[in-house]
C-alpha cells in the first residue's frame, strides 16, 4: 500500500498505516484535494494486502475543523447543481470507501472533530477519544441540513436515534464525557496516550485473523438493512467461507498444543 | 397555520407552536376526537411556513395518561375488524403525520406519561423530562402487544433492542433516571423549568436553518431502512438541494463578515 | 410442550419452560446433538400453549462456553464447504427457532458466556446477569469472523453500532458493568438471586397477555428492517387482531370493575 500521498498524512509501520489530515495550524480541514486524495487511497486499500489495520489521527491536538470555509465552503455558493451533486457525491465516496476498505479503521481523536471531520470519526469503526475531543456535526450552522455523508442513518446507530436528532438539530459540540456514555468513544484517554492507545488497539486487531476482520466489516455494513432472517443466512454464508481459511485450522492446532495462535491472514 | 383547534390546546407564538391534551383533571386521556384532530394539524403543519418549531407540551403536570379507558377502550371491545382496523390506522397515522410535518418535535414530559401518551413522546423528535416523569407503554396491560403506532420498530431504535423488549413486554414504567441513562430523554430539568427548556430548544432550533431542519427530519426517517450505501447516495441528493438554498450562502457570508448568520428558511 | 430432551437440560412448570445446558464440569459447551436438539425444540415450542415464557438458565456457575473445541471446532477444519454450510446453517436455525417460537426467552447469565453462548444470550429477548458474567463474542480468537449466527445484526441493536464493533472485533469480554450500562442486560443481581430473579420475570410476563406477547415478539422481528410508514401500518393490522381477542376484553372489565385482570391467551 503507498503512503506516498500529497494532501494528508500517511505512515505505514509494521502492517498498521497511521493517517492524519495536515495542516495543524488551521486545524486540519479537509479540502477537495484531500477528499479525493482520502478516497482514492481507502479504495486502493481493499486491494492491500500489507495493510491489516488503520489509525486516523489527529495531529497538532485536534483531528479536523471539517470542509475548509474558504477553499470549500465560498465556492460551494457559487456552483450549479450538477457541480453541487458532484462535491457531495465525492464526500459520501469517502464514507463509502472507508466502509468498504475492508480493514478495520480506528479514529484517534482529540480536539476539534467537527463537520467533516465528525463525518469520519462516525464512519471508523472504533473510536478512541481525550477528554478535549469536541465532536459536533455543526452543518446546520452553515445553513445546511444534518444528512451530510450518511449521518442520518450512521449516527443514530452509533448513539441512539435521540441523541443523534439533537446533535444533528442543534449542531452542538459533544463532550466526551457524552461521547463515552453514549457509545460514541470506545475509550476515552488522556491526550498523552491517545497516539499509543490507538496504535496499541490497531496491532491488537492487526495481529489478526485479518481475512475473518475484513468479513465482520463486511457484514457489519452488508446486514445494516436486511431482516434477522436474510441476516443469519448471511452470516451463515460468510462464517463458512472463514471456516475453509487457514488461519481456523492455525487457530485449532494452537488450542490443542495450548500455544498462541499466528495468525497469517488466508 | 391556524391554532383554533377543539379537541387540544394550541398556541402559536413567534413561529413556535405549543400543543397538548386538554383534561389535565384526568391526566390529559386521548379520545377519538383529539386523536383525529391532532393527526389533521400535524398533517397540515408540513404546508405550513410561520411554525418552525413544536413542543408537544404536559398540562397540570402530566404529560398524557393514553388513550381514554371509557372513551376508547370500551367501544374497542364492541367493534368489527373493520372499524378497529380504521381505529388502529388513525392512531397509526397520528405517528407518521407526526414523523412526516417537517419540523421538529420537541416533547416536554412531566408526570403520567403512558399507552398512546407515550407513543406520542416516543413520536417527536427531541424529548426534555421531569424526574417525576414516568412513561409506560403499557399496552399488554389492557391485553394487547407491545406492538402499537411504531412502538416495535421505533422505540429501540431510541433506547437499544433489549430495553425496549422489556418495556414492552412488561409494560413497566422507566424512569426519568433511566429514560437520561438510555437516550430516551435528552435532558432532564425540573419540572418548573419544563416549560421554559422545551421553549428555549425550540427557539434555539426554530432559528433555523429551517429548511435544512426539514430535511434533516425528512432523511432521519427515511433512511430508516436504507442500506449504507443507499442512505450516502439518498444525503448526497438531499444536502446538494440544501446548498442551493440562500441560507445556506447567508451563512457563508455571516462567516466571512464574522456576523452570525440569520436564517429566513429559504 | 415436552421435557423429555437428551442433550440439555429442560424443566416445565407452571408454565414456565427452564432449559440450559448440561455439562456444567466443562462450563456447558455446545455440540452438535445439543444444538440440533434446541432448534428442534424452539421450533416446537411456537405451537406449544402450554409454555409462556422460557428461562435459559445457567448451570454449575456458568452460561456457556460455546462451541466444543474438541466436539465441534476440531471435526469442523476437516469439512468440505457443503458440510460447513450445514453446520453453520444449523447454527443460524436455532437463533431462527428462538426468534420465531412466539414466547418471551429471559436468558439468565453467570460465569462464562462466550462465543456461541453468547449468541443465545444475545438472541434471548431480555437477559440478566451477574457480577460474575463474563460475556465474550470470541470467533476471532478461534480464527473465524465476528459474523456469526447473525451477531453482526443483533448485538449493535442491543449495544450499539460502535461498541458492537470493539467486541466482534477483539473477541474481548463484556463485563457485567458494561453490559448493564450499554443495555446488554436489563438487571445485574447476585449469583444467589438469578435464578429467582429470572424465574420471577417469565412468571411475570407469563400471566399474559399471551396472545399479545406472541406478537409483540413476532413484530419485534418483523419491523426489523422496515421502513417506518410500513412499520405502523404493520402494527395497525397487528393491534387490531389483538383486539378481537377475549384478553383485551378481560382486561377492560377487570379495569372497569377495579379487578386487576386474569389473561387466558385467548
Amino acid at each position: 500500500m503507498r503512503s506516498d500521498v500529497r494532501h494528508f498524512r500517511c505512515e505505514i509501520e509494521d502492517g498498521i498505516a497511521t493517517v492524519s489530515l495536515d495542516r495543524p495550524e488551521r486545524k486540519n480541514p479537509l479540502t477537495f484535494d484531500s477528499y479525493a486524495e482520502l478516497r482514492d487511497w481507502f479504495r486502493d486499500l481493499s486491494y492491500a494486502d500489507d495493510v491489516t489495520a488503520v489509525v486516523f489521527a489527529s495531529n497538532g491536538g485536534n483531528f479536523s475543523s471539517g470542509g475548509d470555509v474558504h477553499d470549500i465552503i465560498g465556492p460551494l455558493t457559487k456552483m450549479s447543481m450538477k457541480e453541487l451533486l458532484a462535491f457531495t457525491r465525492m464526500t459520501g465516496d469517502l464514507v463509502k470507501a472507508m466502509v468498504n476498505c475492508g480493514k478495520p479503521i480506528i479514529a484517534a481523536i482529540d480536539g476539534i472533530c467537527v463537520g467533516a471531520g465528525a463525518i469520519i470519526a462516525m464512519a471508523s469503526d472504533l473510536r478512541i477519544g481525550t477528554p478535549e475531543a469536541k465532536c459536533a456535526f455543526l452543518f446546520t450552522r452553515v445553513g445546511l441540513a444534518g444528512c451530510d455523508m450518511g449521518a442520518c442513518a450512521i449516527l443514530p446507530r452509533i448513539i441512539g436515534q435521540g441523541r443523534a436528532a439533537e446533535l444533528l438539530y442543534t449542531g452542538r459540540s459533544m463532550s466526551a464525557e457524552e461521547g463515552a456514555a453514549w457509545g460514541f468513544y470506545n475509550r476515552v484517554v488522556a491526550a498523552d496516550d491517545l497516539d499509543g492507545a490507538a496504535r496499541e488497539l490497531a496491532e491488537r486487531i492487526g495481529r489478526g485473523p485479518n481475512f475473518g476482520h475484513m468479513m465482520t466489516k463486511t457484514m457489519l455494513a452488508q446486514e445494516w438493512s436486511m431482516s434477522i432472517e436474510q441476516a443469519i443466512e448471511a452470516e451463515a454464508q460468510a462464517q463458512a467461507i472463514c471456516m475453509q481459511t487457514a488461519d481456523f485450522e492455525r487457530a485449532y492446532r494452537a488450542f490443542v498444543a495450548k500455544e498462541t495462535p499466528v495468525f497469517e491472514g488466508d
